[in-house]
């Protein structure tokens, strides 16, 4: 086979309605023109929710082979609709099923993770046609029973197929530009990076920035698998290119904000100082399936008290405080404390490691906008600060404003 | 294994909803108390034609093969849904496809034959589960291509497995009460019947008294196949047997009358006399895809002039017209007349073939009766009028009264 394969990939809102997809199937035309195209669609629009509320009507706790088979129905619709739309144009086109391609994934429902794929029929059907349609979101067992990938499971097909057939791009078609320094609907100035990394995107996704699966991005880094964001209704737009980096702007070092609103801050106060406080706490939380983040353990030597701050997502919260309250006389703690009225506010940057001026100027943008630093955390590529939700906006822009996020930096010369 | 196996189809009706589907689980739940019980069900309610329609705004003239595909979505989804309602009830259940089963048909989409029904994964599924749910209406290819069945598809699902797995019975369960002598809805004193045969239900099928698709009977009948017709609604009633006619009540010469008022007659008039006129006739109207009944060829000797008359179903008259003007010229005939305006009314009985008086007093009846026949035709077991549409329900009541049909005969004596 000389041609080359992209693969391209379609979310809910870009198959919304046959309208949507007429214009999706003008899209795939371009690229057909000079390659191969492998298309990975999801359900249209919130076809999925509605199976799930199908679903819960029959029952309490679906079946989860049942709910599997259920929910995989959803895409083996939009295929077929989309296959039809582009053989009305005159396109050679085909749909699968991810049993009829042979994408299998291990015997675990709702959220299987791919362990195989097999192109021989994915070469079969480009010898016939241009375009072929598969269904994301979901496999098969080696058994034959279907299986879905779970959350950002469509992601995660288009970036297993694009390594599998050894793609040359892969482009995630959704309904925003791409990546920006920070959401664009809080901070108007945001500007759309044109180039990140792996990495970085994983990051911005789990502070809610979410684009691109972060599943998908740390699989497309895993194959290197070079992945793009773009908007389906502005085909035009290049959006951005999410790659190993060897490309990337190397002398930004931030390149983005994010804010995430959906936390809270919970403290276990004057814990008398004994070994394996922190192991007791965290275990007793894992065990309600409460995941924590930011922890942070304080000695106060003079009285041999600790304290135990952290931060979990706003929905555990309740279960975390009646979690905290029972060990409380267990643990001989004085008090449990809850702030729900917080979020958190990060720099993201590749090349944030190593340079403790971009905490200073980070911390100082802030003390001086007035705005109060609860909590710090860093890591590699990210540096969080928790703040009174209230003031949270007005933290992003500070940051985005002082890094000037907004204007591409020139190579060669550093951002700050 | 030791425990038989039932056979039970649900319709589209039967779980139109998930109420219904809930009192369709405690019909099974019966079932599976004495049996094993293999459950096939069709899409809710009218999810196909939902899906066709979609279908429709996508293309003028929709690929057959991801019709295919885009259709079975119905019955996964009726599949998964009543089997996780059974669950919810504490029975052992699990769904498949028919590509999961191993429902093999040839490669045709839309229309497919079943070729091979595997029933390894049945077995296996019954080792764990007491109930097993398929998906009707649909099959799968040696390629692994999804195809539908067409027609009666789901009925025939269930006579295909009822065979394979050698099933002790296969009651398909649909909203009315099994088969009638004549139409209740046109005349209330129709009766019951307990029992007909194979054959006598094709005839009645054919007439458009249709319960059960007269493609599963036909296959019942060949692989000798207890067929039951029940309600769903009304799960205590026993319904209508349809057997080989081992036990049939043999004595009863008419076991039904139908009336079919979507006909038309047309007439080709003053043909002259040349070999081969109706075969050129016919030929035109199969080319066109005209199915036509009842043909007759009246040649006036005197005139050496030929009259051909026939019926078609309604929708054809059109194109039946349009086809028969055009050759008028060709053959030299005088006209075309057509008359919308008929009806057939039919009786069916199994004991009718070499009975001569049952002709003559459905005649009498009928002449007596003030009702004009327009055409007979006879086979082995229907005898056809052509009636005027206006007379066609009162023919329909004088029959079954003159038969007396609301009456169960009595084993051992005619009942004319």
């Amino acid at each position: 086979m000389s041609k080359s394969i992209a693969v391209l990939k379609f979310g809910g809102s870009s198959v919304k309605s046959i309208g949507r997809m007429q214009h999706v199937a003008k899209i795939i035309d371009q690229w057909r023109q000079s390659q191969l195209t492998l298309v990975v669609v999801s359900a249209m629009g919130d076809t999925t929710d509605y199976l799930v509320k199908l679903a819960s009507q029959c029952s309490t706790e679906p079946d989860r082979r049942e709910l599997d088979l259920l929910l995989s129905t959803g895409e083996q619709v939009s295929i077929t609709l989309l296959s039809m739309i582009l053989r009305e144009m005159g396109i050679p086109a085909r749909s699968f099923t991810a049993s009829q391609i042979g994408i299998f994934t291990e015997s675990v429902y709702s959220k299987a993770r791919i362990v195989d794929i097999k192109t021989d029929n994915i070469m079969k059907g480009f010898q016939d046609h241009d375009v072929l349609v598969v269904a994301g979101f979901q496999g098969v067992t080696a058994d034959g029973d279907i299986t879905t990938l779970g959350r950002g499971g469509s992601d995660t097909t288009a970036v297993a197929l694009a390594a599998a057939v050894n793609a040359t791009t892969c482009d995630i078609y959704t309904d925003v530009n791409g990546i920006y320094t920070a959401d664009p609907n809080l901070i108007p100035k945001a500007r759309l990076l044109g180039q990140v990394s792996y990495e970085e995107v994983v990051e911005m996704a789990r502070l809610g920035a979410q684009v691109v699966h972060p599943r998908a991005v740390e699989l497309a880094r895993q194959y290197n698998v070079l992945l793009r964001v773009r908007n389906t209704f502005k085909p035009h737009c290049e959006g951005t290119t999410i790659d190993g980096g060897e490309n990337m702007e190397i002398y930004r070092s931030v390149s983005g904000v994010a804010i995430d609103k959906d936390q809270a801050r919970v403290a276990i106060l004057d814990v008398p100082d004994k070994p394996g406080i922190a192991g007791t706490i965290t275990q007793a939380l894992a065990d309600n399936h409460i995941v924590i983040d930011m922890i942070m353990q304080a000695f106060h030597p003079t009285i041999g008290m600790n304290n135990l701050t952290f931060t979990v997502h706003q929905s555990d919260l309740n279960q975390t405080i009646k979690t905290l309250e029972q060990l409380k006389a267990q643990l001989g703690a004085a008090d449990v404390l809850a702030d729900p009225d917080i979020a958190k506010v990060s720099i993201i940057g590749a090349g944030l490691a190593g340079q403790p001026g971009i905490a200073a100027k980070l911390f100082t943008t802030l003390g001086s906008g007035g705005v109060n630093i609860k909590m710090i955390a860093s890591s590699e590529m990210k540096l969080t600060c928790v703040v009174n939700k209230a003031d949270s906006e007005k933290a992003a822009r500070l940051i985005h404003d002082a890094f000037e996020l907004e204007t591409t930096p020139s190579k060669g010369s550093l951002t700050f």
